[in-house]
């Protein structure tokens, strides 16, 4: 069954002892630069940097009983949400991150007290690594998008924004496998049919607009972007329904867009994001026509670099937004 | 008359129309890695990116009527202060700033409207040229720390504090010309007496420690720190009027623990801060034993960087503080 806006408004009440609410800032300077009003819900400073905190959380108060183990595959923001959730509720976590992962996420995983091992470079070799784990060690498997509790607990972003900016024209989400998109897609669609949503990706990895586009779910063959929380190949099946239904456009930014959008939220905002939760400033400032004069809520979706490859993105003088 | 509590209450009912009540953060890993309960109050979020916005609002906010000019000499984030206080209220704002300043920070008095003039590299150099300006313009002057209304304003941080946080053990102030500090302690030790006060400078800075220790308003000759905001080369009168009566001791950090700090901030709470800001947690850092088990306050006094600098600091491996 399709998930419903219930589900949504459900998990909020579940995952709310566990989370932060995040803050939403803005900039007026920003505002000037891009010629709408902008609010920017900073889910980098979520618990573990990122949004993922929300759907892992979900996925555990589901559950009729904690498991002893539970296992994960995850290029990091996932994996470091599911040791720290293990870890603050007693059970041991594993998680599966493709060799080339940020060395700050995989330390991360480790620090939350989560065991990582190493699986290939896709996807697919993780979760068949994990699947085939889980299966020998009796651990319990959370996906990091495809399932109806992480979608259900992602979507909570959107609730808190409504609570304090009760009207706005368009939401912008950072989209890799779609779960953030996914659940806040329905949900905002649910409570406010005429505000747009859009999916924000790297143009190197736009599966999202091409599937929205093609009305089919497409696949990209490469993700090879800055932003590495959102190469994921493909949508999830169950994130391909909603975000079908849901979400009016897909937008893209080139990789000096998006590296413009980390030193703007750095210098006005004064916010370490990651490239990929940057995304949806950078489709911003690179298609302003569309937006000008609009209220528009923006989903910074994670925190989590590793700084030295951070601190060469931001060296540069500052130039700007595209 | 010496400045009272009630000077700080009413400052803060004066100002609120004005500034932002900015977010406190806390990151478990800190914690753990410091052996405390540290709260951060996130006055690199201020409007402007200081907590300078809450004096200059103030000093506005006291005036019978408004002036048609103001001026003031900074090092540069005062100056942004008074350039955006102006701007909002319709006056004009002249600013002396020193020719080595922080070319962000001139940039930022131009942005938000206020005219920037060099004079010299010393404090004293320009104060001289803007009180001779201000004599010849029938310009308003404002002085950036000692002054009463000035810091009364800065004194307000702490109350929002407490309403958040209402019990803690220590309260750690980044110190230049004192009147952050001389707000604060003011206010924090006339409503709980038995929390201790810490001036936090760099040790090529170190004259407020210098001052208390003595018991004798101190200067350093020079003051060539990366911590730019504070490189006053004395407290000011008023300020040390109170700093000697309320605050317990002075601590420092040199430059290598300050830049640890400043990783910190990035890593573990997102938030860009300026080394002055980060002063706090470099003091905490370098005196763990002192603050072992305690609860906390941190104040993180600004965020404005060149972004170029600021990624040279955070450019090396994170080695955690000092």
């Amino acid at each position: 069954m399709t998930q419903q806006l219930e589900d949504v408004l459900a998990a909020r009440i579940r995952i709310r002892p566990f989370i932060h609410q995040t803050p939403i800032f803005q900039s007026q300077t920003l505002n000037r630069k891009l010629g709408c009003d902008v609010y920017f819900k900073a889910e980098n400073l979520q618990k573990t940097g990122s949004f993922k905190a929300r759907g892992v959380s979900h996925f555990l108060a589901m559950l009729p009983e904690l498991p002893a183990e539970i296992a994960t595959y995850s290029s990091g923001n996932h994996g470091q949400a599911v040791a720290w959730a293990a870890a603050s509720r007693g059970c041991a976590a594993t998680v599966f991150m493709p060799e080339d992962a940020v060395l700050a996420k995989v330390d991360a995983v480790k620090h939350y007290g989560g065991q990582v091992r190493f699986a290939g470079l896709t996807t697919q070799d993780r979760f068949e690594a994990c699947r085939d784990y889980a299966a020998a060690s009796g651990a319990t498997m959370i996906p990091s998008y495809d399932h109806d509790a992480i979608i259900a607990g992602q979507g909570t972003v959107v609730l808190e924004v409504l609570e304090e900016i009760p009207q706005f024209d368009a939401l912008l989400v950072p989209t890799g496998g779609g779960g953030l998109l996914g659940g806040n897609s329905l949900a905002l669609k649910s409570l406010r049919p005429h505000c747009a949503v859009y999916a924000c990706e790297p143009a190197l990895a736009d599966d999202a607009r091409r599937s929205l586009e093609s009305g089919t779910l497409t696949s990209v063959a490469f993700a090879d972007t800055i932003a590495d929380g959102t190469r994921a190949l493909c949508l999830g099946d169950r994130n391909w329904a909603l975000i079908k239904q849901f979400v009016n456009a897909g937008l893209i930014a080139d990789e000096d867009a998006i590296m413009a959008a980390l030193k703007d939220l750095a210098v006005y905002l004064k916010l370490i994001v990651e490239p990929s939760g940057a995304l949806g400033l950078a489709c911003l400032a690179a298609n302003r026509e569309r937006f000008a004069g609009q209220r528009v809520v923006v989903i910074l979706s994670g925190g989590n670099v590793n700084l030295a490859t951070y601190s060469k993105f931001t060296a540069g003088e500052h130039a700007g937004s595209a």
